[in-house]
């Protein structure tokens, strides 16, 4: 990336010394993070180029959409539903932030003690780095944790076009109602924004790229779960992330192109990883780019990461949405179904994610479940607990990690990381 | 207190040596803070009593209730309809609790960074020193902030008569569909519990006497706008605190008691402190028993407290129930729209509490607010900032604190806000 954009994005109005140095940050952090790995797919490289050119080609991309009137839709949360936008002609892209930025100007904002996804979610914007939020057209935020449903009370203020979905916290027939509400209520906005009204054959559309997306993503997960795993933990956290800016059609092909190399070499009993190494399980908060401490740390540390139990991961994409409506209320609700499945640690309570992380340890064979929580975010930190109780109760060890996107306890997480994995040995 | 009652405490199964190390921090601290105070009205007298006998008179009169069979009810959240309760003929006690104990205990069920609150609820039950919490035979859990919303999950393993009320985030049509159909379930629940169905008579009369309690101490309050203030905002606390779990009928009489007396004060122009001492208004979490150490630092550095907004003062006790219904259906529309209006941090957004900060500012006079929150409170943290600026917009100074139960800052407190007095000077 380079001189090439420089115009576009400063058309966008970034901030060009900042967001050279975010962009060398994450160039040197990916070259040391990933392209040192070894034996890695060959296919991965289409993803190598994505990160290289992710502020540059695809914002292109997005830039090119735009002039033929198509709408940016940004998101932070899984809970907002792609087939929605997608039907309406809109593009959805995902923003979680991965990166302290801005911190300073941050904490004018927030208190101190707020999880590192919303401090850095305010920090792209105040330090004006990110392009994905500058080519928004609407910015939608949801009520699911305090920290996000008051943030955004703030954010208001430093954009002018964000969208608040509300959602329940509890999994009952009003819960159900509210979110069946609220998605019509969206399904109107998006329509507004971009002036195009979704049909059923638009929506039946929208809804088969997405679980195409979604298959494939998952047909990659599943090859995870041999050994030799034939993908690190870090490459398919990697496609997981991509998962929320790609061209969905180019990704859906990419993945498979992926799990077609990944076949072979399960086939050759090839890994990533030799044969017998530890295998880990990496359930909690979402991990955004360039998010990539813990699980590097882990795979340094000479463990397999055989899943992700996160929304960057399995609980943001499996279950598909049933397509076989006839009309666009029917594929709707079936759309509300889908969603109101998301285990998210802001429900309560909550026991379909310890179901989940349980069956995932058996699916993927696991030795070990890391439990990874961001410093300050309660729904996750407080779930920790009873998931670390119920994985004692099936002889599952677990290590609850805390932490931020600093480096600092760097040294303090591997020593814990790799006294972990001595023990699953 | 002591021998007379040590057979209760038995019974109750509280664990003797920490209620009694307990009952000594409290009665000391009550010692220095409140009786120490100069020009106290006389009819304080009656708190010190109550205070004199928190677990002791108090708790034997719950037992005599229940010997006759009426149920007592334990809440942690204003939101729970006291109304109800009384008129399904229970008793409502708020069990929100303001001081450590128990702590290690505590942190293997809580992630160490929960507000003080909620770690003091969960270490009043581990350590067993609560005796209302021992009484209750139902206990109410809400769906409020996240911190109490996942703990509950495991509170749940530690008592056997959890209930879980939900709440709304917004105030939407859907959020009031939601507090309307929770009311009713409560209501229910309560029957259940009780055994007794409430009539049109019961919750008319359960209303009125909510009322006269909440009239009473917003007497009491309109009181504090005169200079000299008649009552030390220390002991204008103790009567928001004791409103929790007194018995409502008594508590009304002695509330009004002390409005006699403090007329006559204001008449006299006789204060708890000299005229043109410097008045703060004190805004955001709530301040339980014997969470005493703010309010005593800014009375103590020479200003005083002409008003709470919060839970434990107005933003709790505010707004009247209309009592005009004639069936138990309108009456709890009433109910309904009554809570409806409570401006908790937990909704998004949440525009009137500020214009209520504002307005008790000007009622009440103050020359400067004082923003408490506890640490890891996202709600009020959050939302200290846009008071903040709002209160700046009107030049208001503002001092926002975020402190725990401990004693450790209680210096750096006390700089922090010796500056700020001496700014409002
Ligand atoms: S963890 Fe919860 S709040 Fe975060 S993206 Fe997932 S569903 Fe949304
Ligand atoms: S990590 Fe936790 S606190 Fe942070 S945005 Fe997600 S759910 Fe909220
Ligand atoms: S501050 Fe909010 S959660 Fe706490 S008691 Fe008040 S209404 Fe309930
Ligand atoms: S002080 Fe804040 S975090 Fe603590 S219980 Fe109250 S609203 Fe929740």
């Amino acid at each position: 990336m380079g001189e090439d954009y420089k115009s576009m994005w400063m058309e966008l109005g970034l901030d060009l010394d900042g967001h050279d140095a975010l962009l060398n940050v994450l160039a040197q952090a990916y070259n040391d993070i990933f392209l040192s790995q070894k034996d890695r797919p060959e296919t991965m490289s289409y993803f190598d180029f994505v990160m290289s050119e992710v502020h540059g080609l695809r914002i292109r991309e997005l830039l090119e959409e735009k002039k033929t009137g198509r709408k940016i839709i940004g998101s932070y949360c899984v809970f907002v539903p792609e087939e929605i936008a997608l039907a309406a002609n809109a593009t959805l892209i995902g923003l979680c932030s991965g990166a302290d930025f801005a911190t300073d100007e941050v904490e004018k904002l927030l208190p101190r003690n707020t999880c590192a996804l919303i401090k850095s979610s305010f920090g792209f914007k105040l330090g004006k780095v990110c392009p994905y939020l500058e080519s928004a057209d609407m910015i939608v935020g949801e009520n699911t944790c305090d920290g996000k449903k008051k943030s955004y009370e703030s954010f208001k203020s430093l954009v002018d076009n964000l969208y608040i979905m509300d959602l329940p916290q509890v999994k009952s027939e009003q819960g159900r109602e509210l979110l069946k509400n609220e998605y019509f209520r969206f399904k109107k906005a998006v329509e507004e924004l971009t002036g195009v009204t979704i049909t059923a054959d638009s929506l039946k559309d929208a809804i088969r790229t997405v679980n195409a997306k979604r298959a494939a993503v998952h047909r990659l997960s599943l090859l995870r779960r041999h050994d030799p795993a034939p993908i690190s933990g870090l490459d398919a956290l990697l496609a997981n992330q991509i998962f929320f800016y790609d061209n969905p059609a180019r990704f859906t092909q990419s993945v498979n192109a992926i799990c077609e190399e990944l076949e072979k070499r399960v086939q050759k009993k090839d890994g990533a990883f030799p044969a017998k190494t530890v295998r880990i399980l990496l359930s909690g908060c979402p991990q955004a780019v360039p998010n990539w401490k813990l699980p590097a740390i882990v795979e340094q540390s000479g463990a397999v990461i055989v899943g992700e139990e996160s929304c960057v991961g399995e609980r943001g994409c499996r279950n598909l949405t049933d397509d076989s409506g006839n009309s666009v209320d029917e594929m709707m609700e079936a759309i509300i179904d889908r969603y109101f499945k998301i285990d998210c640690a802001i429900f309560t309570p909550n026991g379909e994610r310890i179901d989940h992380i349980k069956e995932m340890s058996k699916t993927y064979r696991a030795d070990g479940v890391i439990h990874y929580g961001l410093q300050f975010c309660q729904p996750y930190l407080m779930e920790a607990i009873p998931v670390e109780r119920a994985l004692e109760k099936e002889s599952i060890p677990c290590l609850r990690i805390e932490t931020d996107y600093s480096m600092e306890d760097a040294g303090q997480l591997t020593t814990r990381v790799e006294a972990f994995i001595e023990q699953l040995r």
